[in-house]
């Protein structure tokens, strides 16, 4: 039973309002590994790296209960890089740089003991790679949750359509969902993308919460009204891992699960944005995190009478 | 005891991507009135129209429980029209035009028997006339709440922040309240307002719902993912209407009482943007009104395990 995670580690230059950063840790793997590594263990990585790469780093992440025999390690070649610039209203943000380096031929390769893992996350990479991490596996997990980004729906869409015809959850945000379809209303979104594809959607809205649609059942999950947001860098990501962590140690994946699966996900995001990277995450303590999920909850309950 | 309602009535020309009307009822004591009207009556309407203004729309009015003996009638004037073309994403709009006719020199003037309401709601008009108003009263209302907009937080602050200290709650959208404060954060802006200003704030939102700040105390109702929106107009004077109407029959204004009355107004809201104009607010039945509830209800609703 493990919990297998497909994407990138890498290298990030940020620059917020409030402050700038010339390299943490990033990666799409990273921040979903370390946010599910509260909820859930073993969690198992696929990634790829350059010698760059500090092995004090994956030691952390190893500490962390994830392992990292899959992540590949070029000599002589540098990691991934991605240099982004966000705007004052923190929702939208120009990249300034992408270095693909060692990712330009990743060829996620699964070793042989993580090809039955129960829950498969794969994170926003090259669809075609995400449907050879698929091909890979030897049994069917009982749920394979993926993100995607515009940049492959403009270059690489029939691939993506038929990776999702093999998952069962979509994690995007408004706008993707917008562009993949056509459509303006979320919901008519919605619709559309679970016709063809995942049965399990979830459309991120940043600052204004997200909405999980399965089947004919919607929720509405709040994000935390926060005083301070410093950097959202991967918190698409963690808001993914804190879903999948949640529902790894969950025993089954009812509607009800997946909702709380969402306002976990959404606390851990609520974390991340509150320090550079990844900082906050390495360093976050349980009741913190139960904390801060009673005041989602809090903050979003009503009663209605009669 | 009575709801008051101060603001305007109006004729509106309607542009969005799926339709447009030439001329439709409007104005924001128009929405507040047939909103509210659903959950208290009687309510009394205080505006100005000019002699053009349909007498069977003010009968309409009357059949619901609004009073309409507060709204001059200027005869040989025209009254309020405004005319918006909505872009794609429906959040955004561009007046095309404004014709204040009758409102240019309106001067709101409460009928002796309107003097002493139980609760008070003051549509966006010029704080100097909000003013007014508020110093016509005989006795203090139990709640005092008021819209604005940016046009008057560039033209009349001095009087806008006079206002803002004699009034209860603040019903704003979350541009508006960035205006005021020049804090990008909701939560940084809310605590601006509430320190020299109202004790409670609403945050309008639109389709990502609205926040409620009272003291330390915070509340994210959701907004209901809707297929289709056929016009905004008027969606905001709904939701307050439909706050203020619920508080008005509610025997408490307690905060619990608050977040039960702001999902009221996003149900009501909810069907206004679903026709034109105030169309659906005059044919809505109270069981539609109760489903409606129970679905932002079902929406929201998550528990968190021990």
């Amino acid at each position: 039973m493990s919990l297998l995670v497909v994407g990138t580690v890498a290298f990030d230059a940020i620059e917020t309002p409030f402050g700038k950063r010339d390299k943490v840790i990033g990666g799409s793997a990273t921040y979903i590994g370390l946010s599910a590594s509260y909820y859930y263990k073993p969690i198992h990585i696929v990634s790829v790296v350059g010698s760059d790469f500090p092995k004090a780093t994956l030691a952390a992440f190893n500490k962390k209960g994830i392992t990292t025999d899959g992540v590949q390690v070029i000599k002589g070649q540098k990691s991934f890089f991605w240099s982004g610039k966000y705007h004052m209203d923190m929702n939208s943000r120009d990249t300034l740089r992408t270095d693909l380096n060692v990712l330009a031929d990743f060829n996620p390769v699964l070793p042989e003991k993580l090809r039955k893992p129960n829950m498969l996350m794969l994170g926003n990479i090259d669809p075609n790679l995400q449907i050879r991490v698929i091909e890979q596996l030897k049994s069917r997990p009982k749920l394979i949750a993926m993100d995607t980004m515009n940049f492959w729906m403009d270059i690489a869409r029939p691939a993506l359509d038929k990776v999702l015809k093999m998952v069962d959850v979509l994690i995007i945000n408004d706008e993707e969902a917008r562009q993949l379809t056509g459509e303006y209303s979320v919901v008519k979104a919605a619709k559309k993308i679970m016709k063809n594809g995942p049965k399990t959607l979830i459309i991120k809205k940043g600052e204004h919460g997200a909405l999980l649609f399965s089947g004919s059942e919607v929720f509405f999950a709040p994000a935390l009204p926060l005083e301070e947001v410093f950097d959202p860098t991967g918190a698409g990501d963690t808001f993914a891992g804190g879903f999948m962590g949640y529902l790894s140690q969950s025993k089954t994946l009812s509607f009800s699960n997946m909702k709380r699966a969402i306002v976990y996900g959404s606390a851990m995001a609520s974390f991340c944005v509150e320090e550079f990277g990844p900082e906050k995450l390495l360093a976050l303590k349980k009741p913190e995190i139960a904390k801060r999920v009673k005041m989602f909850s809090t903050l979003s309950k009503f009663s209605i009478k009669g």
